[in-house]
């Protein structure tokens, strides 16, 4: 089987999946500016997790690049992609609309390494079909971004449950400005151990 | 007709139906976790309906790849099928906000049979625009789950009419099992009295 | 420009307008069956609309099957059909909700027709940019069907202003069925003359 | 990397952009036209999105027709398009709700500017990529309307702010007029300067 309608869609669940988010973005009645204030944590959620599914978007469109064919077990582990993915519009809204406390920031922080774990887990499956010489296997190896991400899940979750919400928030951030770097200079350092 | 447009337009069509089914997990009001319960049977239903939009969207792939072309008559009869998945998001709603009780639960059964007896008609009407000697034709032959699995609908239903909820969806969780487990050795069971 | 992207986008917008009108069908609070039966109007013109949207994408894709190139024009055109097309879930909605009265089946008529005008008006910017000789342009020659839905149209909507509503509603599920009876046999009466 | 990914999934999100924004069109609970009345301007800001959507559509088109590869800034310049515009649903909705006062108009004329910031970013990205010498970079050079429209909503939303939001508005309504009117006669005055 060829790669392009698992791509599209992907991109189609993925295109929604960020657009519904907008929704818990409830107009406000009052025509004031100060009718917007309730709205910005939910804002500065969205924008978060809006980053999160282009940062998974864009790490799919360079994975399936690297991927020739696929069978029906990385059909599997990619819905199972798509459904930790699709629970993002809820978590974001819970953690939203409750101004970013405790159990919220941790229920979204359990959502992102849920989706980190089953993107491992297509990779792997890809991985596992194409064989250890394809081109994806050999890229993975030097994946620095990939090993260390769920590592800042991890230690969000712990900080949000037993420290305050807004460290393990922190830690998401962070986690997410990780991606957004340029990649050349982390790369090339990530690759030379192994070089 | 070349199968192209039509599988673009029916990946986007179920892309939407097991994306919008997250809509019916409605971010609780409270931040603890105790908020999240009385969500419990919504998420229950949720994943249970998307491992089944999952499922018809993989057969669908993998039909469509032994279709060569398609006529009006197939156009349609694709249609009539995306019109019951359609209605998946609202059968799973209904049995997920009453916590799987009877009528719903027999709804939702229903539901699961027409989609796949349109799934059955379209699988036919490609069959009938390509010919007996068709690639799908010869593999829709030694098909043992699309065979079975209507079966195990009806018995979900009459269960849940007759007896309790539960017990119904126990059948429609099997079926869905039944189309997770890996293909090759049922297949080659299934194969094995025609070949 | 090539058509597939104009192709695609629609196929997008489209397949968005025919999922989100079963948002209209609002879950019910009771379990029994009782609960569904206040729904039964909406449902009905949700499949209604549903058969509506079916036949715009059907007759979308036959017609860009037959158009070669776009220009800047195809492209509003294009878009101005899918505005009119996007107000069907409101007008399917409002009518459902009201169980087919007056003002909101004369509404959804008018939608209809604005509807058929946008098609009309697509094709005719496709054939201008094509030219008379293009494959559309001989083949529209001998369209019957979309010469007499637009009568239908306006018939339905005095119907249902003058008379009752569900004098109108005849004349849309008429135009509806008008579309859905196999083409050959209708198609080569309307050709004949012109032949 | 190739752009018929970055396509199809942008073509996803606009087309659930400009699909979603009608679910603000909330169905109203009486039968009678009267019902209608108050969503009047709710429907003419819907109009003016759906328009603005389809001029950024169809720029966004001709654009990626002249660029011939991709790379990760242009992913995240075109991701922060869609981001901008991902929040045209809820300024119009609150535009619209609001009758068109002072502060949601502010708000939507700002949305419009960053959303053509965000194009020009995405411009200059793809310009970046392909060097000064490709088809994008020659094309841009006499982009009269591109240069000029954000002018436009600078001068809407200083007029919205300090004298009426009316006046705003015929900023938005004339710079979306702007863009539909045909371009030949235009670009050809705008180019003349530079030959």
């Amino acid at each position: 089987m060829e790669t392009n309608r698992l791509e599209a869609f992907s991109d189609g669940v993925i295109a929604i999946i960020i657009t519904i988010m907008v929704l818990e973005l409830k107009v406000p009645h009052g025509p004031d500016l100060a009718a917007l204030a309730p709205l910005l944590p939910v804002f500065l959620s969205y924008v978060l997790s809006f980053v999160y599914v282009g940062i998974y978007w864009n790490n799919h469109h360079h994975m399936f690049q690297l991927a020739e064919t696929v069978n029906g077990a990385v059909l599997w582990a990619n819905l199972h992609l798509l459904f930790w993915l699709s629970l993002l519009p809820f978590s974001t809204g819970w953690m939203g609309e409750n101004h970013f406390e405790r159990w919220p920031t941790v229920l979204y922080g359990a959502n992102l390494m849920f989706c980190a774990i089953a993107f491992f887990v297509l990779q792997t499956s890809i991985i596992r079909h194409d064989g250890a010489d394809g081109l994806l296997a050999r890229t993975v190896a030097g994946d620095f971004k990939g090993k260390v991400s769920p590592l800042f899940y991890a230690a969000g979750i712990a900080c949000a449950w037993f420290f305050a919400a807004w460290t393990g928030l922190a830690f998401f951030v962070l986690a997410a400005l990780l991606w957004l770097v340029p990649d050349r200079r982390m790369e090339r350092a990530a690759q030379t151990p192994q070089g």
